[in-house]
């Protein structure tokens, strides 16, 4: 097996959000160094490693990337994007806040469980960014947080919720969909859309005050 | 600031967790260590690294460890018993299954907000445990687990909870608290114990079926 084809096997479950990346050699050298950055950390990849897995050499990456920080910053950049769009699209489709918030953690755990390699080299590696970089995708996160408390404030204001600090009910709603990233292993019996069903049960019954 | 000064003022939050580890230079690699590894990862982490920063020669850490594993194994072991003891107090405190899940999610989450930067490297780095290091890690886990689902099961018989899944409910409780150690913050305006309050009540909400 070519390194190329072996780091498009052990990350294939993120092909779909690395697919637009053009032209094809860019995408490998994406590929490659997520498969490294998942597997040894940020720290412990080179260039090289990254070249080598992908099958091209090392003055290739520095034709589409200046450096291997840029390399983690456009991972990074594509998971939070994807993860923001699936938020904001579950915001808009639900009628009314209890809909929207079934909606958003739904589809949350459901993408954490399916990228969960991105997921986990995004979240894991976040200190590593260079200060502009890190701000690029602290603002994507904030975006992120600001469509969960937006449902969560819509939810309050009409009497169906009843929380006393939205900002932390906002980390709690999102952390278990976070947190399969960690855990979540495809082989077992639980798909990511019965997981997103129930966590979206939870997190209904999570804003609803006790009586 | 001499290296093992450094270590100590950088690492201060995890000083507890590690105040048993005799001797002196032991302790002192270990926290070397953890440093280390929350700043860079495991794999980039070198034993020169780890000496260097605690003061020590690379020899002196093989009096201790035999290898950086195992000193990633020690650190990892001390961390998770430490969060079965919590779990465990707080589970036999308790005076029935509401009062259990509300003990064990409030320490929970203290306990992660705490010790966020020995939790970090231990969840962080669990693939790079050795198999029989793994193992073992993984059955404190479990034991973790099986304390939170005990009390879950006994609320489910007693009629106060509604879970459709015990496993994925004992995850979704779980959840929260561990990714505290991702982003907490102790310059923020929430303590650890406010946190941990809000953590339990959301807790037996979403054990509690919607009416």
């Amino acid at each position: 097996m070519a390194p190329a084809d072996k780091a498009r096997a052990v990350v294939a479950d993120v092909d779909e959000l690395l697919a637009d990346v053009e032209p094809d050699s860019a995408r490998r050298l994406l590929l490659a160094a997520l498969d490294s950055f998942a597997t040894i950390g940020y720290h412990a990849t080179t260039t090289r490693h990254i070249s080598t897995r992908s099958g091209l050499s090392t003055a290739a990456l520095y034709v589409y990337y200046s450096s291997k920080e840029e390399v983690l910053f456009r991972i990074s950049r594509i998971a939070h994007r994807s993860a923001l769009t699936v938020v904001e699209e579950a915001a808009e489709a639900g009628a009314g806040a209890p809909d929207r918030v079934r909606g958003i953690v739904h589809d949350f755990t459901v993408w954490h469980a399916r990228h969960r390699t991105l997921a986990r080299v995004a979240q894991y590696e976040f200190a590593a960014l260079s200060q502009e970089h890190y701000q690029a995708v602290a603002d994507l996160r904030r975006r992120i947080e600001q469509v969960v408390q937006t449902a969560i404030e819509t939810g309050v204001g009409a009497g169906e919720f009843g929380v006393a600090d939205v900002r932390v009910a906002t980390l709690a709603l999102l952390s278990p969909g976070i947190d399969v990233a960690r855990w979540y292993h495809p082989d077992g019996d639980l798909t990511p859309e019965a997981l997103g069903e129930m966590y979206a049960e939870f997190a209904l019954r999570m804003l609803r005050p006790l009586v």
